[in-house]
């Protein structure tokens, strides 16, 4: 059998939580947390099991949680999405970002990502017969130059995906970035694929700032967001799409042959529990203590912290300590250290190795300082 | 924008749903049930997150889980599948099956599918750029002449889908039906899809009889499950897929970039609860008796029953009552008599009408009473 995704192997997070398992290794590789969800969330679950939430949820999702989820983002960011037309629950963020995809890219058509890029955009692409076009991002700070991602456009091009809060990057696009692209792209029927599910963890006073605040934007959008980092409960697999009605159209007919609709106790729960905004409004500072304790930690290491602006990942250069490359080194430091990392090499196709890794700083202080103890050996 | 399916509206499971939800109808249309699954197995859930599962599952499932069920199926079918490189958990059935083709249809490969057909798979295989073809089953037993199958076969054949028992028919493959088919496909590199929703729906003293218990068919096949039916959950969307190694590696190359891993608390307590089949042996009775009840009710009715030997379906012809196309009989029997079914022509991709419309009887003996009453009206 002939492989579709030939180059593809497991996912480098699968990859270092199993060896963090193996080596009992304090895991700051995949992005999750390692302290329960609130139980007032996991009890609105159990409720809607009992009132009888195990049936079909509708195709699009619970109308209830649609509602919620826009008066949430218009509260959030004054900008209205239609419940009924513009809004589809989805079985977490990755299949949301999959089913846009699906539903967009046709075999040639090109799309432009910012490299280093979450591991499932370029595959997804390929898969669907599109062409990956990549703009890679510098360290330290990883900004964009908007007249180079210019130079990438051709006639093919489709759209370009964008991730802010980044991952593994933590860095984040501002109101310039934003206006800048409105330049490249108004005129042009180009569409952007906005993966945010990190909007709210964006740190030191900043806001996110989201596509959907430029109408040029939105109205070639998809927005993707995820409850699993909203409510600490990445397993749940629940996430949704905004986009406008257009898109939206497109993005169910695949959605409705991909997974048709999806967990229906946890959508009731969710709506619940998100409809009372003070069950999740401090979680920005919640984080951005996690990272200035984490980044404190390791200011006594040999590690060079990079920014982070948002997201819950903590890059960091290791080029004092070793010229290994990131993988072998991100292997050693589970073995010898007990610390499992992500090295953000695995977010680059072509072979590219800054000396950088990430950490996920989602975690108990105890954890962290755990981690950092080991860390301060290497 | 231009649309990647451009025939394609809202599938007809919502529409009746939400057409009968609108006119206050009894819904016997989309398949599921209206009573609720067991206590002990919601239960399972609220243990499940109380002891930590709420964060991302291993990309391919729950080990726990994919244990279990290799133990269901060994028991079963005396068929092995090795839980690490042959199982993978799905979020349902529906996206085990997406997925399945996403792995394997490149732009000109050949499908055929068997109609009346579930009708996920038309447009699925569509949208990835590969040709349908059509053998249409004939009423009212649905039976396949296997000479006929082989004349769709080209160089481009590259997959069957096989659905037994059958989603809308009730109709189920037999020994003999495999024989053919592994004569067919024996020296080919064709693959099969097997849609085995139903597996557990098998009425009349009959055994279900899947593709894995015949060698030649179970190395090229893709078999898919689901614990909705299962379990009297339909809204929990969980399902798996059963592959040799081989295939399983291109389906999680897919699946990781699809969904990446599904819901966690929900896994646990499946695997919980299946793990003692004494929660799920009495299932076949329990639908035997629901659709022999139903059968009885509608005896005195001016509908024609067909055969049903499995699924949770009974289909019923009209021709004696109506000579209206099945759509707007339905529609009518929703707004005048109260009862939403599906209308059979919904499962061919041409307009095809045999004057059948499809029950689902997998409700309370009190709502298959109430919508029986009205249907004698008719
Ligand atoms: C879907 S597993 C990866 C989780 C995550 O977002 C990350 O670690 O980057
Ligand atoms: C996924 S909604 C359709 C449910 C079902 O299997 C049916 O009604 O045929």
């Amino acid at each position: 059998i002939q492989s579709k995704l030939p180059g593809i192997g497991t996912t480098i997070f699968s990859v270092m939580s199993k060896l963090a398992a193996e080596h009992n290794a304090i895991n700051l590789s995949q992005g999750f947390p390692d302290y329960p969800c609130d139980p007032k969330l996991t009890e609105l679950v159990s409720k809607a099991m009992k009132d009888g939430f195990n049936q079909y949820a509708p195709m699009p999702g619970n109308p209830f949680l649609k509602e919620t989820i826009a008066e949430k983002v218009e509260k959030l960011y004054r900008v209205k999405y239609n419940p009924d037309t513009e809004i589809t629950i989805t079985a977490g963020g990755t299949q949301a970002i999959f089913t846009a995809l699906a539903a967009i890219i046709n075999p040639g058509d090109e799309v432009i990502i910012f490299e280093p890029a979450y591991d499932c955009y370029a595959p997804t692409i390929k898969l669907l017969g599109g062409q990956v076009k990549t703009y890679e991002l510098a360290p330290p700070n990883y900004d964009i130059d908007w007249d180079m991602v210019k130079k990438l456009f051709t006639s093919n091009t489709r759209m370009i995906i964008l991730n802010s809060p980044q991952n593994p990057t933590g860095s984040i696009l501002s109101e310039e970035d934003m206006k800048l692209l409105i330049k490249l792209v108004s005129g042009t029927d180009i569409l952007i694929l906005s993966d945010e599910v990190y909007e709210h963890l964006v740190y030191d006073e900043q806001k996110h700032t989201s596509v959907m605040l430029f109408p040029e934007l939105k109205k070639r959008s998809f927005v993707i967001a995820s409850f699993g980092k909203l409510l600490h409960a990445t397993g749940w697999k629940l996430g949704y799409c905004l986009a406008p009605e257009p898109l939206t159209k497109e993005f169910r007919k695949v959605h409705q042959f991909n997974v048709f609709s999806v967990n229906s106790p946890m959508q009731q729960a969710i709506a619940d529990y998100i409809k009372e905004p003070g069950n999740y409004s401090g979680i920005a500072t919640f984080f951005e203590k996690k990272r200035d304790f984490f980044r404190g930690l390791l200011a006594e290491s040999r590690f060079e912290l990079l920014p982070c602006k948002g997201s819950y990942f903590q890059c960091a250069s290791y080029s004092k300590i070793s010229d290994e490359k990131d993988t072998d080194f991100s292997i050693r430091l589970i073995k010898e250290f007990g610390v499992a990392t992500i090295p953000v090499s695995a977010f680059y196709q072509k072979a590219t190795d800054h000396k950088i890794i990430r950490f996920c700083f989602a975690k108990e202080n105890l954890t962290l300082e755990s981690a950092a103890k080991k860390l301060k050996n290497v």
